[in-house]
Parts: structure tokens; sequence; C-alpha cells
């Protein structure tokens, strides 16, 4: 059996526990916060409660062992995930205690969603064993994961983590080149930015804003991407013809996209309460069961559909 | 029997008559150009094949009559609905000549993507009578459209327009302040200028962005927007604790979303080849088909959802 050591807990490192735990690795979790078997375990009933709706057949779970201690948890791994909280120092300080302790050859996964791998592996003495893997909410369920690695990993250790994401039913798409917040942050952070202006400049409500995207493009996005939905709007004029007709548009005094709001207590108070009022009284975790609920909905929905966007999906349910 | 008058053909004004004719309105339609109703034609066999698996029932489909004249097209409709090309000129003259022949309290609604409200209404003798009314493509699929008014309208007159679009299958959202774009196309933009900045620099592929996309966040939004997303991310500690968290994130040295990138004739040609190569050989016309087969297999499994994003889908069912 393959093990994989979690270290760092919370939402994202008990999701890639429950994820490893569901596709039959053994799992050792380390976390010193104290409630952080409790979110462990609530994630993980969830995680057991989806995962098997979207797959065929799944293996028998692995073991779940709580480790006092990261020597302890990584002695043995074949793949170390670093979850811990978004501060460089407490990453250098939680990756120098795991390559101490952890095999020669094993791979440190780091979920950072802004951190270039170049600056996790600053000071390790085995930088060409860190890369970034960086996972999307749910991770129990949603299948992205994005593998940033750098000038000093060998292209082998590369496909070898991606083999073992894989393995355990994700989606990993490679980036050739490392920057701040890789490629779907980047492009969460510029629809933020935007959003945040139409809320500060009362356009819109933050009800108006989910609904246009879950009744609009949003339900584009789910099955095809980007550019994708623009060679279809182009038409047969083509790709070419669409990017001449839309470039000139990017000239458009649409100034509020290049500025940065400012996210002060006025802004945030707007917020909060257009969000307490769009929520209307279900908590969090209603939330959460109904974004379940309706991703295996989805997720099952496209997995009949006999296209390039089923494909990968379809994958899943043949998958050991 | 109601009629609307679709004026200005194309992708979007034949969605536009298509999803008003299987929703049992009478359709004039009218555009000057040679292959409009090959086009028409063609759009309206993707509508009537896909819009019925959507819905549980659906009115008998109205009659449709291509004109050839605005004047004859727009005499006694009960709606018109306005999709010529995006420069205000045209918009004006077309505007100016739909006005003079229609009945004084016929609502004009513009499909613009970029103008605002006031910039249409300037000139006409009748400017209370029109709005913006801009939808997504497919439009004879996706329920979303942004409705933009402006100070010289009267409050029944955009109640009318939303119960008018409400009765074709439609989530009218109704903005607040006039803005270049609207909504909706605000936040494709940003992230539109992000994606092309990934693929300048060498980041990411075409590909690889849609692959994030469609296996990530797409799936996300859906079935729930930008901020119940963050809200559930937020965990109990609620949506002001995320904000606070996420607020100093803005600050960091992301510059280049706030840069307008150079659509040259250079990274043109390599989102063309890029765009090629992950349509591997497939038509536009296959895509389309493949968008649509999704987009319906998507609706109709989050109709069965008990939550609050199936309950719009739901009532699609119901309607008459």
């Amino acid at each position: 059996m393959p093990t994989a050591a979690i270290i760092g807990g919370g939402v994202i490192g008990s999701a890639w526990a429950s994820r490893f735990l569901l596709h039959g690795w053994e799992v050792r979790f380390h976390d010193p916060a104290p409630n952080s078997e409790t979110v462990l375990r609530k994630v993980l009933d969830k995680a057991r409660r989806w995962v098997p709706e979207v797959y065929d057949q799944l293996p028998a779970e692995g073991a779940l062992t709580v480790c006092g201690s990261i020597a302890h948890a990584v002695s043995f791994a074949d793949w170390v995930q670093e979850s811990t909280p978004e501060r460089l120092e407490i990453k250098h300080s939680v990756l120098g205690e795991i390559q101490a302790s952890c095999p020669a050859e094993t791979i440190v996964a780091s979920s950072t969603s802004g951190f270039m791998p170049s600056e996790l592996q600053a000071g390790s003495s085995r930088p060409d064993r860190i890369l970034v893997a960086h996972p999307y909410n749910p991770v129990y369920l949603l299948p992205i994961v994005e593998v940033v690695s750098s000038t000093v990993l060998a292209e082998e250790t590369v496909q070898h983590a991606e083999a073992l994401l894989s393995d355990i039913g994700m989606k990993p798409i490679t980036l050739r080149a490392e920057i701040p917040a890789h490629v779907g942050d980047r492009l969460l952070e510029a629809v933020w930015r935007e959003a945040l202006w139409l809320i500060k400049d009362g356009v819109a409500t933050t009800q108006q804003i989910d609904d246009i995207m879950t009744h609009g493009f949003g339900l584009r996005w789910a099955q095809k991407g980007l550019f994708e939905t623009y060679r279809t709007a182009g038409g047969e004029a083509g790709m070419k013809h669409f990017l001449e007709q839309f470039g000139p548009c990017l000239q458009w005094p649409w100034t509020k996209l290049t500025d940065v709001p400012d996210l002060d207590e006025e802004l945030i108070d707007r917020i909060v309460e257009q969000s307490d009022a769009q929520a209307a009284g279900r908590s969090v975790s209603e939330l959460e069961e109904e974004r379940d609920a309706n991703l295996v909905a989805m997720l099952k929905a496209l997995r009949q559909q006999d296209t390039a966007a089923g494909a990968f999906l379809n994958r899943l349910g043949a998958s050991p």
C-alpha cells in the first residue's frame, strides 16, 4: 500500500487526506491544532458520502493514522502533501522538518495557492524534491490540480508526480513556468477584483453577480473553457477572426478593471450584509451540502456525454 | 399571440428569434444580410432539438415571418429585440427606424454587450422605451439576461420587461446602474485579459487554461457563484473572516492583472495555433453540438437538485 503523509489539516489538508484514503492509500495525518481531527472526520464523512456516487468502483479505503509529530507522519511516506498556513516562514520551517525525516526520494508537494516552487525550495538541502500541487476546493470532488515545478526538478520527478496524482483520480495540469498564484488563482483574482468594484460602485449585489454566473457563463465553463467557448462563438470564420474582432475591446475605457479596489470596512460590511441576505439563513454546512450534491449531479451527467469534455470524467469511473 | 420583432440576426438575433418562437410567440424577423435566413434556420434547428429536452412542456411553436424591412417587422410588435453590429452609429440609425414604425408603448431592447442605455437613447424621441436586454450565448439555452435601464425609464416599464422575459424562460437580472459592458462582460473581460497574459508569457496553453476551468472552478460556478463559493470556503467563521483574510492578497505583486496586454500578431498567431491543436479537427458546429448536449445534460441534472441553485431551473419545467 502506498502511503501519503498529510501535513496541515483544515479544509484543504483534510480533503487531501480523504481523497487519498478513498483511493486506497494509507494516510498518516499531522496537524498540531486541537480541533484538527474533528475537522478531518467531518470532511472525511462528506467525502465518504459523495465520492462513491461519482465512481463506478473504488478500492477498499486505506487506513488512517493520526500522528503526533511531523517526523512520525512522514518517516516512510511515498508522498507528502503540505497544507499549512500561507506564510513563507511557516512553510520553510515545516518543509525543513519534513525533509529531515522523510525518505530522500519522496516528493514533498505544497498546496500553496500563492508561492512559487523556487521560493519554497530556498534553504532546502533537497530542493529537487519540492514542488507545488495546488488543488481546488472541494478537493475530494474537483479533479483539477496544478503541478508547478522549477528548473531544479528533473523531468522524471514531475512525471512521477503526475502519475501519482492521476492514481487518486486527479487531472494534473503541469505549468511550464512558475509565477505567483500559478494560473487558476490568477484568473479567480481577476474576477474577484472586478466583482469588488461592481459591489463597491453599487452596480450589482452579490446575489446578482452570483446569478449571472450560475445561470450564464458558469454553465459554459463547467464543460467548455474560455478559449473553446470563444472559438465556438467566433463561428465558422474561426479563432483568428474572433480575436481580430475582440482585440480592440481591450482598449475600451473599462478602467476599473485595471485598478485595485480598497477592501475597506465599508466595502466589507456591504458584502457581508448582501452575502447574509443571499444565504437566507442557510449555514455553511448546508451550503456545502448543496454544493456537493450539485457537483455530483453535474459530474454524473457529464460522464454520460460522449464528448471531449466528458472523456476525462468517464475515465474516473473506469479507474480502479 | 404576442409578437416579437427581431431586428438583426446572426448567432444572437437568430437565437432570440428561436427562444421566442419555442415559447409560443409570433416572430417577425428582419436582417438585410443575404445569408441571414440561412443562419436563422440553422440556429432554429438547434433550438428545436435541444430546448424541449430541458422543459417538461412547451406551448405550440409560434409562427415565423421573415420581413423585408424594419417597418414591416415592427409595426405591431409587443417587443423589439435589436441585435445589430456593435457600432453606436448603426444602433442609433436602426433604433430610429424601429421607433418610427413600432407602437408608441413598445419596448425596444438592445442586445448590446458594451453600450449603456443612455448612449442608445441619445437622439430618440421616446428614450423611455429603450433599454438593454443583454443575453448570453447560446441564447436559446442559457437563462440569464441582463436588463439595464436608465433614469428616464419608469419602474413599471422595467417590470413589464422583466415579466415578458420571464415568460420566455429567462432569468432577468436588472442592474441598478448603467456602466459600459454591464456586469457579466466585465467579469469575462477581466478573465480574458489575464488569460492573454498567461498565453503571451508562455505560462500556460489555451488547452491548460480551459482544463483548469472545466475540471475546476467552472464546475463550481455552474451551481454556486463567486460569493456563495467564498462564503462556503470561509467556513463557519463566516464571510467577514474570509474577506479579512483575502483582503491583503489584493496588494500582492500580481501586476500583470492590472496591465492591458497588446493583442499583436504574434500573440494572435500563438492563440490560433494552440486553439487549433485543442479543437483537434472538430468543426465549430461539432463544438456547438457538444456544448448544447453538455448544457442540456447539466441543466437536467441540476433540475433534480432540491437546492436554491436548482429552484429556478425547476421553474423552467413548470412554466407553460
